[in-house]
């Protein structure tokens, strides 16, 4: 959605109860400002009300600075968790990679077209393999063998490199290494995976395998937040594909590749579009 | 969605400007309403704001009968059109049919699970072969036969009985004659049609048989507030199925009537559930 | 597709080797027939060869009743095992149903416009809700309650019925009851189940429940093989719908539906026109 | 598929007559072969028959360079037209491209993994900007401005390209010109073109607006060969995508760029496996 102004989003958690959406709005309003985009969603099971607004900067009588400070009573008030961002904020996103490439390429070139709202920053790959391509569109390169000596401490030269990088969202474009739970925790529902099955059927490895064993007729990909226990964190987007007896297991990895790219693609912009809320296991996603 | 409570829904549209949200949001904090559901839309094209919003009765200072006058200033200030509903008002609705029974029965059968919240009140064919199964679920049933010289008698015979029933919704479930400006313009926005192709593609007669010829990969039904101009009507709700060389046109029809049938279907329930609002020949579907 | 004349359908299975196809085309071509419908699959990883091959009587040399005796030098020769299915000879079904009455609908209403190539026989039931719609429809209905105390002897009742109906096929349209390891057994491949979820996700009890609960993006149904495992047989067909996070429970419930009418019913039609070979846990469908 | 061996396909069409398969499936098992795929279709309304048949060419006895001789008398005496084709072979691609990148840079990746049976020869455009790209992956690039004044020397000058680098097949991966009836009938059925609709809806110029401005719920993508008649050719693969009122016209080219990637993608694969056979104006395609 193209924006005439920069704008900023307001993404708002809070136990349900009345007059959320007219305190917020009143923000809002009161002090000149714009709503472009509004969206709210209530958890009947848990109470919990979600909202996103995203208003113009442009004629709002705070200075952007200081909007989060003035906005904090309302949030007290009505016992708010709540983020703030600025449209005009590039991401900086790491990509992680093994031996597989076409999520990747998928996304560097993304990145260039200007379908992604981020800048990446960081390929990061225990392969050697593309680091052609990474050069290709300007952007480094770390091959990081890994193996069962060396885990802690190629975790741990990935955690500098993101870290020195200043990294806001990692993503793990079919990166097939296991991260520890400690890496996870470093990056709470900042890093995206991509699992190559329909979740949570076919959690774990060869997925692809383990579909044409069943025989299912449809197979899918679903992109989640990593959490420390493996394709069990909250799923952002999933899509499917119809397939056939006729399909061979290489077959099903060449129409799921497909299907990797647009769903992780997806779910990334999702989320650096702050439009992803997490609660428990699940997510609300202001598509 | 199960409500707690009875509620109220407003379905707005207006020109674009600050301070919608907080207006219409104050209004029903301010007079103790929760609101279950809200969502909005701004047309950047046209810089027309649609919003709906859902609040419960129940702790409501309002009496419901005067909701409608204590909201008029706020919309007369902003230029809105508004209409309000109770959940609690069942919508009472006909259905018009010729040969072709699948969505008939299927929305029949529908009406009695309780899956559309409605009362089917009215069946009216230019056949007499439905007879049986609409007196099954107890639904008057009408044999109206048509032909090119009693067009207009035939059209103000159904009128009749349209009124005289109170009908708030007008289904054209494969109704397979043409209807008049005249009728249509009884009941504007309050007919649907199913159209049994992917408008615009394969518009007027025979849809599947086009659809044959020209081999397409995919076909698709389309339902639709029925206008002066045949097919051409804002479309409320589209779904397709893929089809391959192997099928013939008897095997469209088959897949096409599945496909009819839920589309049909999920654009009555958004009609009558306040989800839908139309301008120019576009519809916004609160879904 | 419709037929100018009867046909006879060979679906054979037999070890992948050299001359198959020919010896196969020679059987019918060299007899005058003319074959309307063949294909054929080669499972690579089993070198196992499937083979449906569907030709008119009319001009066949040889009477029907003799036609199966006539090829099964050629079963021997290449170690086939093989099916013959005449056109004229319409399936004998039942249909098993607990409370939801949806997919029972929707069969009773197929079967009546011809979409089923069958004839339903038999509805029975351990609720009492669906006798006056198996009655419309002119279905004799058993209603035959079932509890800890009476399972096995509820089973030797239904049981006795299919038999004494000479049921070739039976469905459960949502028959919630867990059938003996037993009772299947006395139709092997021939009792065709729907599952209201994507298995083999959310197997078990609940699966809409599961679903909501796990926070997935797409919801399914599939139809399969009842076997002694419990929603572990081989799936004939599958479907999706995609949901958000603004769908409670009874919303995935209601979507499902949708799915569970299409997807059984599909299901259904491969099995009855002979399209479904089973191998392993897996099933062949030539549609 | 991977394939033990190199195979040779037959593509055969002819009138419908009992024998056929009997005929092909005795030449190619007559001499030794074995059939690793073949698919047939009957096309009733025109009494067609089609039939692809890819037997392995290891233990087959006739020397491939004869093959096509020995089949000629079989052809003749069913009033066949056939191709025959090596798996070994691999066709040589042009690609024509204007502004938009999207569809080039997915190919260009697709190939250098090996995921299309071809190698890209040739990258053509009217733009100088995708230079670069295809430098990358080694891939020859010209670029040919267009105008009013140099239309008919700039396609002289594309011939002429095409013709020197031994093109088998151009893919039109979103070129914005039109292409004159004499370019097209130099590569009758080997032009490939993605237009960004799902046709016959939305033909012509800018159909993502159209799309929008009228209202649609799904939009596509449509692969077919490029004839004469402008979008009219024969359909080789087409998809969907749901869209919603919230989505604007740059949503939806976003959307439809990933259509339009993966359904040219499969549309090329089905071509240079020799899946498609073309018939009056539509294609079977044995997938």
């Amino acid at each position: 959605m193209p924006h005439v102004s920069d704008t900023a989003t307001l993404l708002i958690a809070c136990p349900d109860q009345p007059g959320l959406v007219a305190a917020v709005a009143n923000f809002v309003a009161g002090n000149g400002g714009n709503i472009t985009h509004a969206d709210q969603h209530v958890d009947a099971e848990f109470a919990v009300f979600f909202q996103r607004v995203e208003f113009e900067l442009a004629g709002f009588s705070i200075p952007r600075d200081d909007i989060a400070t003035r906005f904090a009573p309302i949030a007290e008030q009505f016992g708010m968790s709540f983020q703030l961002k600025f449209s005009d904020e590039v991401a900086r996103v790491a990509i992680l990679v093994s031996k597989a490439s076409h999520c990747l390429v998928d996304l560097l070139a993304r990145g260039k077209n200007g379908e992604l709202p981020a800048r990446i920053e960081l390929v990061l790959s225990n392969h050697a393999d593309h680091a052609d391509i990474a050069s290709f569109y300007g952007v480094p390169y770390h091959h990081l063998p890994v193996g069962a000596a060396n885990k802690g401490e190629q975790e741990a030269r990935m955690l500098a490199l993101l870290a020195h990088t200043r990294i806001d969202l990692v993503v793990l474009a079919r990166y097939m290494q296991v991260l520890s739970a400690e890496f996870v925790a470093h990056y709470p529902r900042r890093i995206i995976n991509i699992h190559h099955s329909f979740l949570p059927a076919f959690s774990g490895g060869r997925p692809y395998h383990q579909a044409y064993v069943r025989g299912v007729k449809i197979i899918g990909a679903t992109a989640h937040y990593a959490t420390a226990d493996l394709d069990d964190g909250p799923i952002i987007e999933q899509d499917v594909a119809r397939i056939s007896h006729r399909e061979t297991v290489d077959d099903l990895m060449a129409k799921g590749r497909d299907l990797e790219r647009v769903v992780l693609a997806r779910a990334i912009r999702y989320h650096l579009e702050h439009r992803v809320l997490v609660y428990g296991n699940k997510t609300v996603v202001f598509a």
